[in-house]
């Protein structure tokens, strides 16, 4: 769970709705018509913008935003120090059954290239691929949220005129036109929480959640490389725990920078 | 056909047209004169924006955001073992006729310059330059949508300004005051619609179609110049899937890593 | 005669003047201080935003968007070769009398260059900087027409709000409020025809005449250093038709890509 | 102190507040339901759009935008060229005392490092890392104040929206009208100022304060390098004086360009 | 005196001032809290954004961009070809003479270098770090006019705002209502003439003039290079030329090509 963004969410929709309860009727803010021109012309355009297969893709993206177990590098380090711990005592053969309990396809991968014996230099180049992959799907993820963040206000804005120039040319009874004119800018303010309140936080959390996976990744490769090198398990928990200053620091936060040891010197 | 396209055109005008229906007479949103100044004025600016031949080339390049083919690489891999088989057995030169048979002019060339027994240095160059080429085209017809994307709301505005002057100036009958600010406001309608409706999703998916084109025209290029080699087509198959699941990647959609082969190793 | 920016700047001005006239008298569309603050306004922060001589500049380089000759790269291609077969025949220095016969001063230059016996790479040098200074040249004026572009509708703006000061300061009879708006928004109006009917296609347009100025310059040049080399006309031939492609696919129109001959082969 | 930032706020809402005093009674300006959807949305959306340890930072990064002292390069030379002159006398061993006087966390690092007898590639691989890792932090914080910046409005115009689509809807009584767009554009309002006022100056403000923190800790770097280098204190005082005029023209003030020295001409 | 900015501003001031006085009374757009609020507020926003050290600094930054001389390369390149003569008759220690007459303090300490012996490696790093502390210095002015420029409509329509808001909550009498809102609109005219006439053109002169500067202070370290290196004074003059038709192509106008000479073959 990413609680920033569920207490983002929560926080942001209760202000708004706490601030339009005091005014009056929640009643007033629905309009279907409006939904209708704002929501479906924004999500119609930003289809009609991308393959179909982005779409389809966008569930599992928006997962990472919102549920995401949060990355403990620690873990990930104790996990590549078990497997290096395998690797020394009985063998990079011997991984295999490792690779059988790894959940994560690219660590697996990395590993079962190590069990086939493959040449250090095309395990590194597969899995840079990998990650360049991995980067180019998320930079899909982040652009479909900032495209939607950018047609959500000018549908807002379509659906006024549209509101505006009906209400306009029928002005036989001038009590109605408040009424109208509230009614036209429904469609702004649907087009206005649409892109400030969801799609681009979403859109800036993607980056951020891209940023630390490709890290974690990195960090598996590292380690992994590091394994196929033979290098000593204790060597390689120092070279892997720099990973987490990178991290926190990406967070804006501090983290103890690890104590620099003979390993990286020898570098 | 790119569905995409298509059904976000369709939602989207279908969605907005709805919201108009509701509110009232779909007939208040025709009007002549703003036609000829929002979509006239838009489309001259372009025009006077980039040379006639542009403008020329634009159906051509539209055709590709709506009614392409989607590009098969499984079958442009599999014709590419094909040719690889003949000329394994039956030489370079047996290719003049595969390449009779072939359409796309890109192949074609490519096959020709093999044929020819061209060096494969010149083989390589001239058709890196001819996707140069083919790139360059590309973002002329992009940047020829996102320029009238750009022009759309402000004819818009320059009509409704016009609208807004003349009914402004005529005040004598307070009544027309409705109607005339109405038919003033359908520029920047039409202006909005322009933009958001048709031309940035047009011109982001042409963005990413070219993406797709370039990439299959790389993937040729790599296959012509393995069978220029004289390399199996075992492994040529291996070296081309992976572009499959770069292509993949450039959608956000997952496609299975090929398992790398000692092909790759090799290199 | 560039046709595209003349009929682009007819259409556009007789589409809104069309939509203008339908709507009423054209007189209300003239107001004399508007024009002072719009037009003046503009010309005045973009004369401070540049030295007086980029001011002086613009009119010659404007016309190079209105009324220069299309680039014939043919007849380019045929004078270089004409060029070259004099050359070989009596030598470098007969070139002087085609030099006296030339008007281009780059091409000029570069074979006086070459009479003068100078090393190749000193014309190459002395070309390649003269190109990069009317590069330079040429990236102000377009700097010059953008800055003009966005200062427009800034004074227009300007020149409302001084309209809506007056005239809302000034309410006894409110008849009048109508025309003094209508007035007020007359500036908005010329600020955005200004830069949207002038100002940013003309920028637009200066790009892309730039580009294809620079590239013919760059054929000349290539003709030159391949004449100085000596080589034979015919591969000088085969080598400057590159250019014409890749002229073509700068406007986002086809052209045959040349036939790739020996002499690319060679280089 | 950092006395800008304190003028220019007290400066700032001194002169708003002046001017709306002047208008009439302040108590306009307070609506709570405003601040509910303003000031709660906007940090919401930011927070949504962060992971929530930015958050928790950013009170100790706004520190440096107030409360920092000036950074005094005189000071931080003399420290190096006292650390320089006790490593000189009784060898690098001896620094472990004048480590445990220092407070500067960076600078502390760098010492223990040469008091442990690192080599001097690592000594520098570490300072560089922790110092890319120190600009990260600014980074992600100077982003965080530029995200709230461009949310500030958008929910203020939310707000608006909302007020206007209340009141309209509910015309029985006009006198009421005045009132109630009155408090609509509170939140607009309240938007601009948080953006003007407050989280664009200040996210600018972090960027420049940044600049001056790295090149103070580039300055200890190469001291600290300098003195394990077993450079002549003079010269390094020489070397490093340098700094002051890069801090300076940061500034876009003017400071003498330190003479250079033989030091210097060794390099 | 640069011509251009005073021509400019002073045809802006008319056209707008011109285009005012028709409308009528010129006190209209006095009002004291709107200063204090648009030109207040705007300054001290500018203000917390950058070190009171930037502030300081702009008045001679502004003077650059008003009542420079304009920079005579001639008479640059007079002054160093003197030198060299001097230089090459009596050797280099006689220039101690010509540095004291000298006032520019970049060419200064260029010849005290060079008089005191210094390496040709040191003169130039210590005249390139001098140069690319001016360049930096330049920045922050150009910074600071653009921040300026864009706070000011920002705080103009704070103040509108707040006209607004006041007016709207107290519309018992509604003659008030014109000169309420005629007095709440001069606070975004002033922001608009804050940026458009004074901040964003000063801002884009400064830019061209910091790059007249460069180029200049290239020129006087082009030339005291070659007397260091004992060029013939003939050859320094025509290398030295070159950087006439340079600064010739940055304004947009022409210059003839300096005729390339056998020195710069040689280079």
């Amino acid at each position: 769970m990413d609680l920033a963004t569920i207490i983002g969410l929560v926080l942001g929709v209760g202000c708004v709705v706490y601030g339009m309860m005091i005014g009056g009727d929640m009643g007033l803010f629905y309009d279907q018509s409006s939904i209708f021109i704002t929501v479906g012309g924004t999500i119609a355009a930003t289809v009609m913008s991308f393959p179909l297969k982005t779409l389809l893709s966008m569930p599992s993206a928006l997962k990472n935003a919102f549920i995401r177990k949060p990355i403990d590098m620690n873990k990930d380090i104790d996990m590549i120090i078990d497997i290096a711990n395998v690797a020394r005592k009985e063998g990079l053969l011997a991984l295999e059954d490792a690779a059988n309990s790894v959940k994560d396809p690219f660590l697996k991968k990395g590993i079962m290239l190590m069990v086939d014996g493959s040449d250090p230099e095309l395990v590194k180049s597969v899995l840079e691929t990998e990650l360049s992959y991995i980067e180019a799907r998320h930079a899909v993820s982040i652009d479909f949220m900032m495209t939607m963040s950018s047609f959500g206000p000018a549908f807002g804005m379509i659906g006024t005129l549209i509101g505006l120039i009906q209400m306009l040319s029928n002005l036989e009874d001038p009590s109605t036109l408040g009424s109208g004119m509230s009614v036209a800018l429904i469609t702004t303010f649907y087009g206005s929480c649409l892109a400030n309140m969801i799609c681009t936080p979403l859109g800036k959390k993607l980056r951020i959640v891209s940023g630390e996976e490709i890290l974690q990744r990195e960090l598996l490769m590292e380690g992994l490389l590091s394994i196929q090198d033979g290098e000593n398990p204790r060597i390689i928990r120092d070279k892997l725990t720099s990973f987490i200053s990178r991290k926190e620091a990406m967070k804006g936060g501090k983290a103890d920078v690890a104590r620099p040891s003979a390993a990286e010197a020898r570098e």
